[in-house]
């Protein structure tokens, strides 16, 4: 068990939870010690008595007219919104946006750990992205033997999505990060995110040209 | 104006028409000719009155016991979205993520035509990332009159979130397609959409978590 514990929260705590520590960096950049909710409140338009709200499932409590400490919301947050710990991955599909995301080290701090990618382009297999290696996918249960992973990233074209899936499913991934249009299913306790990177395209499309 | 027309679509309509376009490149890639929205309907667990409803926005009509010609479907489907058109953008901060997004030339098949990268880091300006020339921010006018963007993708430090977009917003960009977890505040008729990786990531771990 980690730090943060077997809590399950709440989506749209989860969601505001990321802000709270964006907004904690920048007042850690600047040297500044305490934060009020009234404060972060006033910085990211969300109602005070909310933040405190959030916050409070994180054992947090700020102190009356000093607030919270910086530092310690800093770790807490990042501790608990399991940033501090790696959490192994694999990515399905090394295409371009599967290469993409493989090339973004970035996301180790935030505790994602892409340890290998899989496709089934022998171009692909057997080559490697930055320092990430790609098997071919039928080599899937000796390389989750070898060195096992709980996430599977997916970014395989649609019509793979679903197959894709059920087969790091059956090899013992529990979670699917899905960045297919594609809206694949799996059974009740195997978590499934999905970032619609295509859906937030055509919004933005959507808007500019309504806008005209 | 381009095809698609001045029409604002509702967020939920915008999320789900991706769904229905995957969904009929599947059924391209099988060579089937027609779909019902009963078929859509099962496939993605989304209500046929629904689907009928947001199609109905692309001024498409299914036929009695036919369905809709899958061809056409997916050609309205993805012009109506924006894809077929090529929107340029810049992304600023060329750090793992924005250089991952510059590789990503996937993206010009979802109509986002990447052609310049921002940062201030001297090691990376005058440099390029795949074909995308990286500029110091400073010249970003001299750039924008001579090679025009309406899209800034902002993948800069969340210190640095809110003074790129100001700056962006000054020299033309008219939409902000926010990668990092600072919630940027725009004045409006400013197209804004967040892409929240990171609240994506913890709610993977935190569901993850209390499942052990």
């Amino acid at each position: 068990m980690t730090s943060n514990g077997p809590i399950i929260l709440p989506e749209p705590t989860l969601r505001r939870l990321p802000w709270y520590l964006a907004h904690v960096e920048i007042l850690r950049s600047r040297n500044i010690d305490f934060v009020s909710t009234t404060q972060i409140s006033r910085a990211l338009n969300v109602d005070a008595s909310q933040i405190a709200k959030d916050l409070s499932f994180l054992n947090l409590k700020g102190k009356t007219r000093i607030g919270y400490e910086v530092d310690a919301l800093f770790h807490t947050l990042s501790d608990f919104l399991g940033f501090k710990t790696l959490h192994k991955a694999y990515v399905f599909g090394a295409g371009s946006l599967g290469k993409a995301l493989m090339h973004d080290s970035g996301l180790s701090n935030y505790g994602l750990d892409i340890i290998a990618g899989f496709d089934i382009n022998p171009d692909k297999v057997n080559t490697s992205v930055g320092n990430v290696p790609i098997y071919h996918i039928d080599t899937l249960s000796e390389v989750m033997h070898a060195n096992p992973a709980t996430i599977a990233i997916l970014t395989v074209p649609v019509e793979a999505a679903q197959d894709t899936a059920d087969i790091a499913i059956g090899e013992g991934i529990r979670a699917i990060w899905n960045f297919t249009p594609y809206r694949v299913k799996v059974a009740e306790g195997i978590v499934m995110t999905n970032t619609s990177i295509y859906a937030h395209l055509a919004l933005i499309y959507n808007r500019l040209n309504a806008d005209l």
